[in-house]
């Protein structure tokens, strides 16, 4: 296929939720990620690449023909949504997870995003939870996409071993079971370097600027705290972590109970 | 001063590292940020607010009134670099710190950006070391600009209370004392739940894509590694984790032994 100006139009409007949404499609760029996403058995839709890098990675290129459209590095440009484009530009097809009692039939430990705002945020999240075993992460329905684009490539290729759950924040509490430990982090609270972690929890992860939620919060069941070091020179101080960092921080310590 | 078009021209010029470096200026945006520059003794150079902001903020707008210029809503999303422009725009002047071996009379902790390429990453880097009480980064010069405006974004006000150095990779080494640990995470090295760590340490956050460079790599004396969990679900998992994120972890470690 080549690129006309009607498909241009339609890649274009991808960088949009709604229309991701409509086609069932994402944007990944960059010949790590592409290849990362390919590897890990996602779906392809299609897959725009110079001569240049078909040649260059013939052993994946040739399993894929059917999905390979040659263009050239200008066509590219057209389509990019990176400042400096890459060899390489290809779409996904959107997976599909129901949210439903099953998730918690391995004790699982799961990642909640209250409203989480930056795409960049959720992407490093998803990466961060797969590099610490975990695969299942809910978000509420006003939290970043996803399949955003800065998501995708902040995920750097975890998007395909991670699922991403958007639900209704009682939805989700409603089916939770009661031995799972609901932690959020605050200001004051349990010391997360001494606290008794187990495999089921849910760790809550609040909007950058206005924390947690109310709606969230009555579910709950232990503050946890990331504790600060005041340092003797200076008169005031970071009054925040920026949320990846905080929740991936969390991650780790989590992390060392579930070996 | 009205927002004249000329003046417009030199804020948007600000964008670019060379002109702010010419202009010896950076911006910041968004009331909480620019209120947290203020309270810190940043040096103001101008601050365009609306009329309502003034108000509001009456406090401490009424004690930097020379510096107030009154605009609109319409005139800040002129210069405005957010999507959602705020209510009240600032330009601080730089900081100037000159690298030499005073830094080391404290027997600081300091962070080493090795070619940090995203504005983003060092933003939140900056911010992190706030939070665990180190006040000194040394940077690469081909490391992102601190007084780019997503750095200063991200930095969320920590800029104002971390001092952040460019130099030389051999002059910063050159002038490091002998009893330092200098820090690098790889794949494979010391786990960091378990190292000896010290004040005297310089940990190195390596380039995003390539990693700790070969210029750096010769002055580390101590690999250290984040242990990544297994997860029995997965085939494949994530290769790494994103610099500030890992960075921020190593902090953290680091932290517990400085108290």
């Amino acid at each position: 296929m080549a690129l006309s100006n009607r498909y241009i139009k339609l890649i274009n409007s991808l960088s949009i939720r709604k229309y991701r949404k409509k086609h069932q499609i994402f944007i990944a760029e960059g010949s790590k990620l592409v290849l990362d996403l390919i590897n890990a058995d996602m779906e392809i839709e299609s897959i725009f690449a110079t001569q240049e890098w078909i040649d260059e990675k013939k052993e994946i290129s040739a399993n894929i023909s059917q999905y390979i459209n040659i263009v050239n590095e200008q066509e590219i440009k057209k389509i990019s949504k990176l400042s400096s484009p890459s060899s390489v530009f290809a779409l996904f097809k959107y997976q599909h997870y129901v949210l439903n009692g099953d998730i918690f039939d391995q004790k699982r430990t799961i990642l909640f995003c209250d409203e989480i705002q930056d795409p960049g945020n959720l992407g490093s999240l998803i990466r961060s939870a797969d590099w610490f075993g975990i695969d299942t992460i809910v978000c509420t329905k006003n939290s970043a996409d996803c399949y955003n684009p800065k998501t995708i490539q902040a995920s750097m290729g975890s998007i395909a071993r991670v699922k991403v759950f958007y639900c209704e924040i009682d939805d989700f509490f409603g089916i939770l079971p009661e031995e799972y430990h609901v932690l959020g982090a605050y200001m004051e609270g349990e010391d997360v370097s001494k606290f008794p972690f187990k495999k089921e929890s849910v760790l809550i992860i609040g909007n950058e600027g206005k924390g947690i939620s109310l709606g969230v919060e009555k579910y709950i069941n232990h503050k946890i705290s990331l504790p600060q070091s005041k340092s003797p020179n200076k008169s005031s101080q970071a009054e925040s972590l920026n949320a990846s960092v905080a929740g991936s921080i969390i991650l780790y310590e989590l992390s060392k109970h579930l070996k």
